[in-house]
């Protein structure tokens, strides 16, 4: 099978990745979660010896840095073996009953996983779902992200080899390239659950496509977000200055094409001003920054160009002519809005819209009856932060409030930068995610998990974790 | 609100339904487990008590018996106080990390549930789906089975009573009569998601519908199955009678109306003969039993001709034309078919269908070979079956294989009969069920819970599963 980067992968070729991944399914999924973990530990050693090769075609591809490149790419092999960890300690769920009843999660079969292009390491060809999905001994099939092909082919290469090197079976992972292998490998009857980051445009189409099938399958599309930051009068007027900064760090981070970039800051109108002024003096110190695709680079230059001729929106630093040298790649220079709550409530669709990119929007409101009004405006958002005292009533409601939309809530401190950990949650009420599950942190794993019950199963006939000697050491619940 | 049993529900009740229970939803979202716990034990008592009321409308309704009917009363008041247990120790599930991350499970908002016909306690009003989205803390829009509309409306009321007696926010539940009504509410923006029972062909049309909402919502649809049964040559040559007659007790339980009936029985072509005179007998000593609806026994009688006259299939007991009477109640006598394993792998759509009440299809094969091509034609079902001997590697092999397609795997038993535990999966890969959750056991809750992160949020404002205190003694993960 062909696996030139660039190159779209050909319907014979996909069906020779689809098959093979299908027959790999079984021998995964028979694998020790040891071994799994220790498929996952290769894979991560094997990146990060790698890394002096990686990172330089990670810049040239992505127009990244090379320390927020290397930083990522530390989190993505801490993600691959905290994943092996997990798994290691505790897949296995029996517990007693009448019959004798024992429950295990087993993998559901071949995963396929769109990359996204923001990340090129943590939500790319190594990133989450791949380690997700392998944790759960399922197979991957990898839509690669064109904004970075060679790194994709070159990650695939290395994560093929380490695989192979400590016995995994043959086809557990494999990568594919172009818009319509990756439809076309989402239709196809033996892929078994569907994983993508990105917009809420693209993820939608793909989810359709899932439900839409003959045997519909699980898609869990991670799509992005306003994580809007609500600040409070006593928080405005206790520390105005050290918020404004703080947004313009976050906002600006990544070149603003972080999924949990702060897209709107609401603040009271009596500190407008000293937020305004100094989150512009912030942004006018920072300089433009490449963005990563020409399609990204197009899309953030009409969206901001709609806001900043909106007429209810002021643009404090920079303005719509700003928008990037039209050329690729794309530096448009950031870009500070401004606005009331009364205007965005007269025009939600248009405001509280995800702006991918370096722009984000000030929005003052009157008092915190107005504040009220704006907590209706969202109904899914991977996550809302609160900046308050925290003796302040309104505090409490707040952070009460918002998490009846969002899925992280976050106080006092901004929304990018999701720690992969046992306890995070990384998705929220669609149109942040799809489904329950988050697709970050270590129970992004049950995605790709289904259960069997075994009824008066002979103990020599049940698969390993559920037998009475419990040969792989699983933590259990047995009888409670 | 009308609640008239049979009357649908109309378009401005519906609305003022779901306004309510929209409202609900934070209320009921805040009760502490144990109050929750104390809600469905009220509603199990008040369901108790009217045992003697409830349980004769259930028989003019549904024509089962009244053994049956008030053993399905005790499971369902059963399972109401379980799943209350179940909350009241360990629904949040913290965990530490940098920065301090919380994670907790919160009530997804307002459930539809579609009630079943076939289970008039169980599986309708106050059944698994109202148990767990109640037990999650989850207001419940309940959307009644026209086959048994007195019954409903009586339950219904007997939940809304001892909810209110005990505190529960107004509208934690709700009843609604009418496929329009059922559709209606589906669509509507204040539901968060949808639980169903029933056929393929309607539990698809709805997930279809959920799936396609402006913003999709999670649907658990359980459909039914054919759940096979593998009888190996050892096995048969050790009990061929008493597997026939084990057999025969199991898919006629319930008239073949339990969505676990057998509907294959695969046996060796040796003991085809010995399986099919003992089961002949056993259905011959049955009599006809009355089916649940009108509705039921004419798409009984549809698949069960169709099934008589295909040229592969020979008639053991009864024939095409013992389908009923035509009359309702339908009374069909049971039907005992058989057919070659060939002869199903020419025709599988056909052959390998459910066909739901009092018929089931004896499949003889040659040799193991004819097996494993008789274990491709499976690719989702809520169980299957091994008849085997523990040191027959056959059956370790059967017991492997059937797991890749089966939610449940029993081994020397049936189907019929799904214990509530902790251990249990009612579910499987699609067409058996969409999603990777059961809708029968403690895990169902998980459904309709949503994850939300906490990021450094002070313990004050921490919603109570999360503080320090843990004054809900609630069981959690700390740092681990």
């Amino acid at each position: 099978v062909s696996t030139s980067p660039g190159l779209d992968t050909t319907t014979v070729d996909l069906d020779t990745v689809i098959a093979a991944a299908s027959a790999a399914a079984p021998a995964l999924a028979a694998t020790p979660p040891a071994q799994r973990r220790e498929l996952l530990v290769a894979i991560a050693d094997a990146l990060d010896v790698a890394a002096e090769e990686l990172v330089p075609v990670a810049q040239r591809e992505s127009h990244l840095t090379e320390e927020r490149l290397r930083g990522e790419l530390s989190r993505t092999t801490f993600q691959l073996r905290l994943h092996g960890d997990t798994v290691a300690v505790g897949a296995g769920w029996p517990a007693g009953g009448r019959p004798d009843l024992r429950r295990v999660l087993v993998p559901v079969g071949p995963v396929l996983v769109f990359a996204a292009s923001n990340f090129p390491f943590a939500f790319s060809v190594a990133g989450g779902d791949t380690a997700a999905a392998l944790a759960a001994g399922a197979p991957v099939v990898l839509k690669a992200h064109p904004g970075h092909p060679e790194l994709s082919a070159r990650t695939a290469a290395i994560i093929t080899d380490a695989l192979a090197a400590h016995g995994a079976p043959h086809a557990t992972f494999a990568i594919i390239y172009g818009e319509r292998a990756g439809r076309d490998a989402l239709l196809d009857p033996r892929i078994e659950a569907g994983a993508f980051t990105g917009s809420p445009h693209g993820g939608r189409a793909l989810a359709d496509l899932a439900a839409g099938r003959e045997r519909p399958i699980p898609f869990y599309a991670e799509m992005g977000s306003v994580n809007p930051v609500f600040v409070t009068p006593a928080a405005a007027a206790a520390r105005a200055r050290e918020i404004a900064t703080g947004y313009v760090d976050s906002f600006l981070l990544g070149a603003g094409q972080f999924c949990t970039k702060p897209g709107l800051l609401f603040v009271p109108a009596s500190h407008r001003e000293a937020v305004l002024d100094a989150a512009a003096a912030a942004v006018r110190e920072r300089g433009a920054a490449p963005l990563l695709t020409g399609a990204i680079a197009a899309a953030h230059a009409r969206s901001r160009s709609a806001l900043c001729s909106h007429p209810g929106i002021r643009a404090i630093v920079g303005d719509g002519d700003s928008a990037g040298s039209g050329g690729y790649p794309d530096c448009p220079p950031p870009v500070l809005l401004a606005t009331e709550l009364t205007t965005l409530l007269d025009d939600v669709e248009a405001i509280a819209a995800e702006c991918f990119g370096p722009t984000s929007i000030v929005v003052s409101y009157r008092d915190t009856g107005d504040l009220h009004a704006a907590l209706g405006v969202f109904t899914g958002e991977l996550s809302a932060t609160v900046h308050g005292e925290s003796d302040e009533p309104l505090a409490a409601e707040l952070v009460t409030a918002v998490a009846r939309f969002a899925g992280r809530v976050i106080w006092n401190g901004w929304s990018t930068g999701v720690a992969v950990s046992h306890a995070q949650h990384h998705g929220g009420p669609y149109p942040a995610a799809t489904g329950v599950f988050t697709s970050v942190g270590t129970t992004s794993i049950r995605r790709f998990l289904r259960p069997v019950a075994y009824q008066n199963v002979p103990d020599a006939l049940l698969p390993a974790p559920l037998r009475d000697d419990n040969p792989w050491g699983l933590s259990r619940r047995i009888n409670h």
